[in-house]
Order: structure tokens, then sequence, then C-alpha cells
């Protein structure tokens, strides 16, 4: 069992400051380790990464048709929104058209990550509610199949129709039973995988077409709807955006909290997953660009490569003091 | 050359989802190392958990008396401050008893980490000034020690007598020459050295007394006035705080960024100097609280204690999902 391997270091001025270590996996679409790094058999919990497989039992029960969903719902159920206008105006008019209100959502409520929006929300003195949450629209999702199933409205537990369905999905995507499972941040439940099982979970995707079984599809057309709306997946100035937006809409990425990020390649087949061992998602940011841009897929010269890549440390004054950077010999 | 060790664990129910490593150094006041964790040698930089360091000149130079600087001054030029009222209004006036005004500070301005004080600025649309800035009690002390001196206005100059000062002082009490250094986030330079040399210079603040050479009367003064004001070390509900209000005035404990912690104690004549590899803040309050409890100063029962060692992770619709907890075999 090979140990985590230096990812991204961070140097102040001469001095190394501090090392990211990790594990990564690029794998095809025949489910065979093109690349590794790192143990490919490291039990991770993929957190909001995986949120495009939480979404394919959305996709594939019908219920996203049912419901006459668009490519900008479909974006939203596998984001990790910053609560911008932009995603909560979908969000609530999304929670109306179920004839739902905010507290039908389970996930707990949360303070924007975008700063006019909690900035707004801060002089009017109001509190978050449960759309704000950045996995509003995952839960949305979830409300959808519920609605559609006509089940019980509890749809994060361990046995409700909904979390049976993601986890038979998670499980067949990933091609391994899942280990375990931790509670999310937003209340539901993250079945635990290997990074080998989440990066083919990831190739899965990539090589999804819109025709083939019903789960393909599914995933083929989540992997679109990430792909037309970067900015409904995250927001303006986070990675996923910035990242999905300079490969031109041919490669779709995701973050998830405690250093886990994820890319889908259709053009190449390719899904790769990594996590940063100790959480950073500063790690996991400047790791999953240094692996775009060893394969092609994201150009070195780009300004926004190495704004995530080779992140220049900038102190308060507006020195430049150091730099993250991928670690001597990452990705090769 | 050892490894560094793992410290720190996060689980997400039944999984290990990150972990932290680092190098810890425990010192006698002989400068011998009594315990250690990880490379004693690793060369780190101290960020501001040096500020007691870099506030020697500022006694030793009979500054502080010349100007009357009061404890309060003292425990702000040692401090990483919130920028919460109580910190700004002795800053504030500090600079004008000094004739001085918020742009004679060379560190940049910062949004107060204090929450009260950051919403107020937010709803009253201003920006934050230098004083705001973590760091602007150690920019007061180190401008109260130019005007004493009667030196040029460019403090943070390598070859300024301040900062000469400074780097005399600090090769001195941590017994070694630094390899080294970075600029600060306040723009001041900031010292490299090893763990070892870290944990030696906290002894050296140990076994301070109000007596002996200019040096140790000077230390003694700077601990006594971290131990007088834990809140203007840091702020209302930081580690630094609650754990030298838990250990009732005996302990002095100071962060640094980049997972810096180092702990100062007179009864036992010890210091403690740690870094958490990965820069992770958690980590290193986790791990400066799990050997302040090993060495019977911090009391596991205290619930302080639990809540920086034994930190329940707390969802946004308020489950316990997980805990962070020192790593198995630490600190023994």
């Amino acid at each position: 069992m090979a140990g985590p391997v230096p990812m991204a270091e961070v140097w102040r001025g001469e001095i190394l400051e501090s090392v990211h270590y990790g594990h990564a996996v690029v794998c095809d679409s025949s489910g065979q380790i093109v690349q590794a790094w790192g143990d490919p058999d490291a039990v991770i919990l993929p957190r909001s990464s995986c949120k495009m497989i939480q979404a394919l039992p959305l996709v594939e029960s019908g219920a996203a048709d049912a419901f006459g969903l668009e490519q900008e719902h479909l974006a939203l159920a596998c984001a990790s929104h910053q609560a911008a206008a932009i995603h909560t105006d979908i969000v609530r008019r999304w929670l109306s058209d179920l004839d739902l209100i905010d507290s039908d959502l389970i996930c707990g409520p949360q303070v924007p990550r975008d700063a006019v929006a909690e900035n707004a929300m801060i002089r009017a003195k109001d509190a978050p509610c449960r759309y704000h949450n950045n996995c509003s629209g995952k839960h949305a999702g979830f409300l959808t199949v519920t609605k559609h199933l006509k089940v019980s409205s509890d749809y994060v537990d361990l046995t409700h129709p909904v979390q049976l369905a993601v986890r038979e999905a998670f499980e067949d995507v990933t091609g391994m039973q899942s280990p375990g499972f931790g509670i999310d941040g937003c209340s539901a439940p993250n079945f635990a995988t290997t990074i080998h099982g989440f990066a083919r979970a990831m190739a899965h995707f990539a090589r999804a077409r819109d025709d083939g079984p019903a789960r393909n599809r599914a995933a083929a057309r989540l992997v679109q709807a990430m792909l037309a709306y970067p900015e409904l997946v995250a927001g303006e100035g986070t990675a996923c955006t910035e990242l999905m937006r300079a490969m031109g809409g041919r490669v779709a990425v995701k973050s998830g909290a405690e250093g886990v990020y994820v890319a889908i390649l259709p053009d190449q087949k390719l899904g790769i997953a990594l996590k940063i061992r100790d959480g950073a998602s500063r790690g996991s940011e400047c790791a999953i660009a240094a692996i775009l841009v060893d394969l092609g897929a994201l150009d070195a010269n780009d300004a926004v490569a190495s704004r995530w890549m080779d992140v220049k440390q900038i102190n308060l004054a507006g020195l430049e003091t150091g730099i993250l950077r991928p670690a001597v010999g990452f990705p090769r």
C-alpha cells in the first residue's frame, strides 16, 4: 500500500513552508488505471464531488422530465453553489414549482459564500435560509424524486427509496461495494469508495452518451448540464467555474469538501479523482489543475491555470510573499 | 531525519476522512529536548507565533518605558488580534500617543476577524484600516522602537535597526543562526528556525524572571502581559484566548499562520513549538491542546480542552457528523 505523495507545496521566499500530500487516479473508460499517485485503494468520502452520481436517480427515474426540469436545474443538482442570486432564484422557483417551501429542504441554513449575497444579508440583518445552503440544488433534486415516487419526505434517511437508489447507482458506477458512509454537511448520507472506484465512476460519466441504457443517458445529460452552466455548478471566482470555462466546456470538474476533486473528460473518455489527505482545498485545486494540464486538457499558459496551479501568495499590503505550486515531480 | 508524525485525525462516522502530520518539540530551560515528535531539525517559519520574540527590542531598548506603555500594549505587541473594539481602541490610542497615523503602520488593511466588528463595517460600508490588521499591535511596537531610536520609518526593511535588533534577539533565544526568512502577511520579515530552536526560544521565555539580564527581564514582562490579557493576545472564541484562560493564567500560548503553535510554561520551565506540515490551524490547535494535557498543564476534563482537542464536527443542520481528535498514539 503506497502512502500519499506530495502534490502541492507552499513556498514563502526561499523557505518551503507547507506541503499537501494526496492520492489520485486517472481512469479510462474500461475502468483501468491510466495513472496513479499514492494509493488507488485509499478509502475516501467523496463529499460534494459525487453530486452528479447522487443526481442520477433524478434523471433515470423520469422525475426530471415529469417535472419539466431544464439543464439549469440539473446543473444545480450537481452543484456546490455560492448562493448568489443566479443560484437561489432558480432553487426558490424550483421549490415553488414542486409546491414545497424552504423547510422541506432537509439541509441546514448556510450563510452565502457569494460576497454580494452575504453582505446584502448582513446589511438587511437577515438570517440565511436552507435554499442558501450550497447543496440546496441537490436537495431540490432529492425532493423532486421523492414527489415523483410519491414516497415519504424524509429523503436523507439511509433506507429511504431516494438514498437506496443513490447507493445502487453509486456502487454501480464506482464498480464496487461502498465500504461505509458518513453524514455530509447537508445531512445526506455520503457513501465511501476508493480513489480508484471514484475515478472509475468519473470515467463512466466521461464515456456516457445520449444513447444506450438509461443510466448512461442520465450521466450524459448531467455532464452536458454541468458543461453548459459552469457558473451554476459553483459560482464566479471559484476554481470549478473558472476551470470549466477555461477548458471551453469540454471538461467537467467538481470540488468536494476535505480536499476532494474530480474531473470528467468526455473527449479522452477519462475520469480523474483525487483527495488531499489533510483536507485542504488549496491543495486539491492545485493538484487537479496540474493533472489537467499534464493531460493536455488545460492550457498551462492560460491565466486560469496559473491562478489555481501556480498561486501567487499576496499579503494584505499587496506584496507577493510566495507561491503555492505543484510539488516537484507532480504530476510527472 | 524523521518525517512528520500524525497529530490530528478528522473522522466522519466510521471513516477516517483527513489526517494532519506535524513536528513538535518540548524543550527544557537548558535548551535540551524533553520530548519530540517528527523531526526537531525541520526548518519552519514561525509566523505570528514568534511575536513575543519580535517584541523583545521594544522592552529591552527602553522604548516601552520611555513611551509609558502598559501591559495591555505589550500584550497587543505579542498579539494576532481579532480587531474587536477592545483591540483597535488601544492600537488607535497608541498610534495617536506616538503622534502617528494609520498610514504609518506598514501592515496592510484587513477585514476584522471579530464578527461584530466585521458586520458593523459591512453595514456602514466602511473599508478596513491598517489598525484592523491582526498584527497592528506588533507594528505599533515596531514604530515605538523606531521613534525611540530616532531612526527612519521603513521599519520592516531587513537592514532597519528594528529588524536587526529582532534578528539578533531571535538568533539569541533560538540558540542558532536563522537559515533564512520570508516576508510575513503583514510585510515584516519572518525569520526561519528549527522546531528545536523555536522550542528553545519558548523555554527561554518560560525561565525568564524579573531579575537578571535585560533580555530576561523583557521576556518575563512580555509573558506576564500575555498571561494578564489573554483576550488581547487573540480574542473571544479563539483557541489562544480560551486555552490561556483555561490554564488559569499559568501558561502562555500563541498561534501562527500555516499551522504553527507555541506554549510557554513558566511553572515547569518548559517551551513547546509545533508545526503542522500542511498548515492547518485546526490541526495545530488540536495538537497543542493534546501536548498541554499530556504535560498536565491543561485539564483534559475542562470543556475548553475538548472544544479544541476533541472537536465535534457539527453540520449546518446541527447534526454531529464526526470528530477531530489527536491521532492514535499522539502525544503518547
